[in-house]
């Protein structure tokens, strides 16, 4: 039983207050005119919420897949925990950030749905209840740090990663979505496309990735060059299943209703990821390599993240090129990053950074206003303008969220160290930060950690 | 190759018998009139009893997870043969029990809809075919005796388990059901308040646990004091994410339609299951524990739990506290149990009675009637009224599914060893009541049941 | 790193000259007239869409629990990567050679709908558009040579799996889908009745499986009757629970509406897999084996395979009925299979295609135009015609798909070899094929391999 620090009390009064709070708070009536909402779009979005959700643990599992044995929970938790996380984050005032009253197209005024005021009895968003798009956005704001992890797994402090993903769900994700997706943000009155999240998840992430892979510096067994084999690859293969099944309520859930625009986005989602698949294992042959199931799964997640900010946008035929050219695109930054020496443990930048960034070029050459006329045609169909737009708004995203991740990363630093300790890499971040092992056979080896000191507890 | 004893065809006897039953049943002509059906409510139920079915695979995982890897198989069958007993149950006899012409308000009559008699051509339930609704409702039957094996894994008969099952369903969740949700049923008419399930569910599951428990005794290793290990801690964290996930079906289709209340029991729903998941592992902390994977998973389950009941009936915010504050009451009655004799396995009556209870007594509190007009207003409302309501009603189901599944154990016991021998219980339920072994590098050591005696069959 | 030969360029350009063809294709407009449409059968076949995807990724745990250790990898992927390699043949022309304008009923015209060209734009499918109709059938397409992976499993070099799915895809599947669901299709024309692909899936994929498995010939731990473990039971268990769950998709979807036929339909293949599951083990116990979780697994799948081409025209007493019966036959059939000498490895054919049969025959004894009025009475009820085309629709299939499977194999044979060498098979396919491995202990003996030439690529 360890010593108990004050700071150790912070998290649990912090989440105490907020309970105390809720007590008071008035609820708010459900929907005054039901009228006004169309149920098969509300069936549609709430089936949809629910696939996102998913997306989450499937990520542990691709994620926690693909680590050392000895980092699998630790790694699965660093992901998983953005349910808990996140959820609250965003109730309390996440969606105010993104989603309240402008502040200038910058920020939304945390007070506007403050602990989900008005959001019950606020009037319809589109055909559906504001508070079902507040829960289909809460979906989306979870998954986004949690997909941070795999760049600063088998290193990173756990509570250090707890804070990080606070910080960055109200300093970096919140903004992006506000400048994206509200009617005033400044992307949006640009015209910058982005069905899905190619900036605001994908991108910002994989910047964010890279900031912590940076200021987190090597693992040991990077420096020493130790090839370190995946502790179960069909956990990655489930991981990728459970996505891909999830980014259908992502992609085509994104046009919040169940419409023809649904399908088309469910249509380019699935042959997008289709073709990125094969299109990753393919070249990996010419290229002198067994075809893997790791980079079938690598594959398909690419071609998922580059059709996500074109996939409401762009024909089928564009979206098997979209996910052709994203998948060699990640593939070749992989081999360039191999080759450095940064450290990001999953390459979560090459292919979530780098695929959104393909993905926003690509929309901003094959969109067409036959597939949506709400959006702009492309470059491919004559109108340069559109992809000029793309690349604007690529480069705010991407350079907003790598600085701000990176000063967050250094911020934490300071006030409470990032890494584990060197004993406690060497452990494994599972019995040191968790006191929880993935291979009970090996308990005697790991065993020189803290496990044992207490009680298992079961539910 | 055993002997086959006359027992030993009783249960597939007793199955061809339904079977040829069921082709001299008239076929029930499918719904009369679908102008009085909303096709959007048809298709938001039947994905809910989708979603709600897939949760007994996760209950397996979840479970499996955490016993010794010596019965990681006979626990996850345990369960998961529930979706085939009560699947077939409910259809014969179960769903007229509980939804048939009420006999004074305590059970339903059989032969009102025998073997789904007049159920596909019956009038509609609300504005979905009442077969959608017995299909709904069979999920929730399937669910509740998969909870309790947690209680009475790694060392029950696996063919007690069955008979069990069985009676159980028929003797208390149908009661209970019929008590709670029909129209006539004694606490409905009361007042009780149950949106999803905290009495007919949970409670009921829960004590069923405790009595399980009690009439089994301790396994030999609890008595022995020995620290065991769970099997594989990321199965219960896929377990956890399959189980949240089928509970946006269990909670937000408890409204029977893609509507409003639908959207604000998911909202609680993710709320509480968020806010118990983080108290839980906050509360370790505190308390110098790590924070554990199980923790957060635990934590979450208990939280969904003591929703359940309050999901329709109250606002956001109170829906945060309700999930602090369960997970708290269960960390601390798992605590206090650990110190007793009792040998929950894997801590049922703690979190899913325990949790149902706070859930019931919190939608007391909580329960508004600006949230859901068709519930009451709370104690914090002043209504008080309710409050006494849902204690009176809990004490109900508590005293009766304690005491009938008492019985039920003990009159198994009478017919038919309820607990495996002590060499068996010492190889593991594995091998020798499924001849099935999940570590296949113990072979040699578990050799020593009955594996290998047959032919390995796949398919 | 190997040598590479001309042959290693192939998928990788013919893959780019599609992507390449699909920039100058044009980008068809979304749907001219949404007021065609109805938006709950829009949300519903979505998400049933949805489902059906992920029986895939179920039935690579299904399949990969259930082999040898060194061969889990491998049949994972083997299935696993029909969901890219099937998806892009539909979209180019697989959709159109099964729904095009058909060559007197025989075939499709493979322009009709090239590159899903005319599918965006096109008119209504019932009331979903038909991109939408064409995504659906898409992820039948995709499960049903992926099911044929379990008979030629341990044994198929990868790239002949591939080869072979193309061509089954193109000259097996595609036809019979379109004999059978197009209106112009003979087997429609003649009345033949299967609902959700009793035919076109699972007698096409269990015939396959038969060929191949002739073709290849037995494993060599086969032909030395060695004993071998199934690699991870709780895979088998998880891989059913995501297939039960997704065929609520395949079957309760197949009426295309959410009406109730769909809740008819989902009422059946709830009932008959609950029905088989039990039936399996009941059988198995009074055969004197102990109840498995494989057994319960596989009768339920069975089930499911039994039900799909009844399910949308019998009742729910009925299908209790279907269940129980196909399970005993499969049971049967795999006892004798295996004191043959054919080396089936997971039993596809007397699961998936006995247990088609079996469903097709049932069908034109159950099927009421009480459940299903454009359906059409059978043999119970006095109609003996309907099972007279049944056997007719069924011997088709069964000789067609089995000859022309058994060609293909032989011409892949005969151009590259279909099998891997000796050595390869002893090592095990997942570090031959893949460069992987699934059990990370045993790294020293898999070794010998090509293990550790290249660095490990994460994602």
């Amino acid at each position: 039983m360890k010593k108990i620090s004050i700071q150790d009390y912070l998290p649990f009064i912090f989440l105490a207050a907020l309970a105390v709070i809720g007590i008071f708070l008035p609820t708010a009536p459900t929907f005054a005119d039901a009228s006004k909402y169309n149920a098969a779009d509300v069936a549609w979005v709430l089936v949809a919420t629910t696939l996102v959700f998913l997306m989450t643990p499937g990520l542990s599992f691709f994620y926690g897949g693909m680590v050392n044995k000895k980092n699998v929970i630790s790694t699965m938790m660093q992901s998983f925990i953005a349910t808990g996380l996140i959820s609250i984050i965003w109730v309390v005032v996440g969606f105010s950030l993104a989603f309240g009253t402008s502040k200038g197209g910058i920020i939304g005024d945390p007070t506007t749905y403050f602990f989900f005021n008005g959001v019950g009895s606020g009037g319809p968003w589109g055909t559906i209840p504001i508070l079902l798009f507040a829960l289909f956005q809460l979906k989306f704001a979870v998954i986004t740090p949690a997909l941070v992890v795999g760049a600063v797994a088998e290193r990173i402090r756990f509570t250090s990663y707890v804070l990080f993903m606070v910080l960055f769900s109200l300093l970096v994700y919140a903004p992006i979505a506000h400048w994206t997706w509200h009617a005033d943000g400044i992307l949006f009155k640009l015209g910058v496309l982005d069905f899905a999240g190619g900036t605001v998840v994908h991108i910002s992430a994989g910047c964010a990735a890279l900031a912590g892979a940076l200021v987190l510096r090597r693992r040991k067994d990077h420096i020493a060059k130790k090839e370190l084999q995946p502790a179960n690859i069909p956990f990655v293969l489930i991981g990728t299943g459970l996505l891909w099944f999830g980014w259908f309520g992502f992609n085509a859930g994104s046009s919040l209703a169940a419409n023809g625009l649904a399908v088309t986005a469910f249509a380019a989602t699935n042959t997008a990821a289709a073709a990125a698949g094969l299109s990753w294992i393919f070249f990996d042959v010419i290229r002198g390599r067994k075809p893997s199931v790791l980079g079938f799964c690598i594959g398909a997640v690419v071609g998922l993240v580059a059709i996500t900010p074109a996939a409401g946008y762009v024909g089928v035929p564009q979206s098997l090129f979209i996910g052709f050219i994203a998948a060699i695109v990640s593939n070749i930054v992989v081999h360039y990053k191999n080759k450095s020496a940064i450290d990001d443990t999953l390459d979560v930048f090459p292919c979530h950074g780098v695929g959104g960034m393909v993905g926003m070029l690509m929309t901003g050459v094959f969109a067409s206003k036959l597939i949506n006329p709400a959006g702009n045609d492309g470059w491919a169909y004559g109108n340069f303008d559109l992809f000029y737009k793309q690349v604007l708004g690529l480069l705010l995203v991407v350079t907003y969220s790598f600085v701000v991740s990176w000063l967050i990363f250094k911020f934490i630093n300071f006030i409470h160290p990032l890494r584990v300790t060197e004993q406690e890499e060497e452990l494994g971040l599972d019995v040191t930060q968790h006191n929880e092992i993935y291979h009970p056979q090996n308990l005697s080896i790991n065993g020189q950690g803290s496990l044992a000191e207490e009680p298992v507890q079961h539910g």
